[in-house]
C-alpha cells in the first residue's frame, strides 16, 4: 500500500485503487434465506461473495439494488462490487481477435471469460448473467431510479404446474381481477405506505408507486408492481391486501383507507414469498448517476 | 364379489365392474427415479399410485403413455387408471348447479372436486391437470398414435437461468443449428433405430420418426422430437449423436450411417436427462381407439 503525506504533513496510507463492476444477477430464492449475508444461513449475497472472492482472488462484498427477502426470486437483480484494480488484468485479460460467442448482451467482451468461470463456481440457483465496468458514480442501490417486481398466482384447480411450482403461489379461490385492478389504482402515486411497511426508526415510508396492475392469462394471474423503492415486505403486503379485495372480502375504499394509517396494519396477511420476483431495476443515464446517488442517500429511501 | 356360473357349470367369481379414467399429468422429473414403480425409490408412478389409492379409496395402479426415465420431465404425460365402479359416486358426486370455476380444460366437471383434492395430496413436483372418463377402448400406452418430446439446451456463457435450471442442459460450446437440422432430416421416416436403443430381446427397434428439428431463440436451443413410439433412452441418444454434429465433430453422413447398425452404438453419449420433457401424446378419434390398441399391442412397439 503506497504511503502518502497529507496536508498536515503526516504520513498516511491511501487505499489501493479499485474498479467498480456492475453485475446482472438472477436467482431462485427458494433455498436462500434472502439476499443479505447472515451467519449460518445460506444467503444470495453470502454465496456470491464467496464465489466472487474466489474468481477475483480478493475478498469482495457485493451490494444489491434490492435486498430481497427469504424465498423471493430475482431475474433482474443488479449489484456492484469493488475490486482492486491490480486484480483486473488476470481476471479479465484483454480478449484478442474474434469472439466466438455471438450474443454478448449485457456482458462486456472483456468479462466473458469471467462470466463463464463464475458459472462453474456458482450453484445452479444463482447466475451472474453479465459483468461490465460500472459507469462513474454508479451505485447499484443508491443510483437506482425504480424497481420492478412481479407477483404470480395460479387459480387452476390442480394448483401450479410443476415447472412453475417454485415461482407461483397456488390460490384455491377465484379472484376478481377487475376489482383488484380498480383497488390497485388507489395506490398509485406518491403515498405513505406505512400500513404496508414494518416500522424502522427514522426511515420514511413514503414511496412513489409508478405501476400496480394485474393481468390474467388462463389460470395464471400476474401483478406488476413498480416503485422508486420499496420498504421491507411491502410488495407482499400490497398483494396480500389486494387479494382480500379480489376475493370480495374488502372493497377499494378499504384499500384507500389503508393509506391514511401511520403504522403497519394487521388487517391482512402478506402474500407468500414464493410468488414474488424482482424482475428489473432502472438507472438514469450515466451523466445523472452521481446526482441520483446523492438524492437517494439523503432520503434514505432506497431499498 | 358376485358368484356366477360359467358354461361348464362351475361357479366362478366375476371381477367387479371398473371405470377407466384418463389422467393428464405433469411432473418435474429431477427428484424422481423415473416413471416406473421400483422398491425403495421415489418414482412418479409410485407417488401417484399412493395418492390416487387414497382419494379413490381403493388400490389403483396407474399406466402411462410414456414410461419416462430418471430425471426426465413431463408437461403432457397421459395415463389411465381403472377404479371400481362402486367407488365413483363418492369420489365424483354429480355436480349440481353452476360451476364457479370458469375454465375446466381437460377436466370433466364431475371430476373437478377430485382434481382439487389430488392437488392437496400430491407433492408440488407432480400435478394431475385433468381427469375424465376414458372413451371405450382407451389404453394410455397402447392406444397412443405418437409421443412428442422436447429437448432444451442453453449455450449462454452464464449457463442456464435459475428458473430453467431443472429443465435445460447447459452446453458450454457453440452449436451449428443448420448442420444439426440437416443431419436430423436423415433420421425422418420409418427406420431401424437400433444404434440408439438398448437391446431388448424380442423387441423391435423400428420406429417412425415423424418430426425431428431444432429451433433457437437467443441462447436457448430446442429439439422437437416426435415418433409413433420410442425405445428406452432413444431421444437422449438421438440428441447426443446430433450434438456431435452440431459441434462439428461429425457430419450428416455419419448420422445416416448409424441407421445401418443393428445394435446400440458406443460412438456417442446420450444427452443428460435434465433437458428432456415429454410434452404430449396423441390418440386417434374415439372410434379408432380399440383398433389402434390391437395393432400396437401386437407390434410391442409402444413405449
Amino acid at each position: 500500500m503506497p504511503a502518502v503525506v497529507d496536508d498536515s504533513g503526516h504520513a498516511r496510507f491511501s487505499p489501493p485503487p479499485v474498479v467498480r463492476l456492475r453485475l446482472d444477477i438472477g436467482y431462485d430464492g427458494t433455498d436462500f434465506a434472502g439476499w443479505a449475508t447472515q451467519a449460518e444461513q445460506r444467503t444470495v449475497a453470502g454465496v456470491l461473495d464467496e464465489a466472487l472472492s474466489t474468481v477475483f482472488r480478493a475478498p469482495v462484498v457485493v451490494r444489491a439494488a434490492g435486498r430481497t427477502d427469504t424465498g423471493v426470486h430475482a431475474t433482474g437483480q443488479v449489484a456492484h462490487v469493488d475490486i482492486p484494480a491490480s486484480a483486473l488484468p488476470h481476471i479479465a485479460p484483454r480478449v484478442r481477435g474474434h469472439l466466438a460467442y455471438p450474443r454478448t448482451g449485457r456482458i462486456d467482451p472483456e468479462f466473458l471469460p469471467l462470466v463463464r468461470r463464475l458459472a462453474r463456481f456458482l450453484p445452479t440457483d444463482i447466475r451472474v448473467f453479465g459483468i461490465a465496468r460500472a459507469p462513474e458514480g454508479f451505485d447499484a442501490r443508491f443510483s437506482a431510479l425504480r424497481r420492478h417486481y412481479r407477483y404470480r398466482l395460479s387459480v387452476a384447480p390442480f394448483g401450479v404446474a410443476p415447472e412453475l411450482a417454485r415461482y407461483v403461489t397456488p390460490w384455491p379461490r377465484e379472484l376478481d381481477i377487475d376489482s383488484v385492478n380498480a383497488a390497485s389504482r388507489e395506490l398509485l402515486g406518491l403515498r405513505d405506505f406505512a400500513a404496508f411497511c414494518r416500522f424502522r426508526p427514522g426511515a420514511t415510508t413514503i414511496r412513489e408507486m409508478q405501476r400496480l396492475d394485474w393481468s390474467r392469462e388462463g389460470d395464471l394471474i400476474t401483478a406488476h408492481v413498480t416503485a422508486d423503492a420499496f420498504c421491507w415486505n411491502m410488495v407482499r403486503s400490497l398483494v396480500g391486501a389486494l387479494l382480500a379485495v379480489g376475493e370480495g372480502k374488502r372493497g377499494a375504499e378499504w384499500i384507500a383507507g389503508l393509506l391514511d394509517l401511520t403504522q403497519r396494519s394487521s388487517d391482512f396477511a402478506a402474500a407468500p414469498a414464493r410468488g414474488l420476483t424482482l424482475v428489473g431495476v432502472d438507472y438514469p443515464p450515466d451523466d445523472q448517476l452521481a446526482a441520483r446517488t446523492l438524492v437517494t442517500r439523503d432520503l434514505r429511501v432506497a431499498d
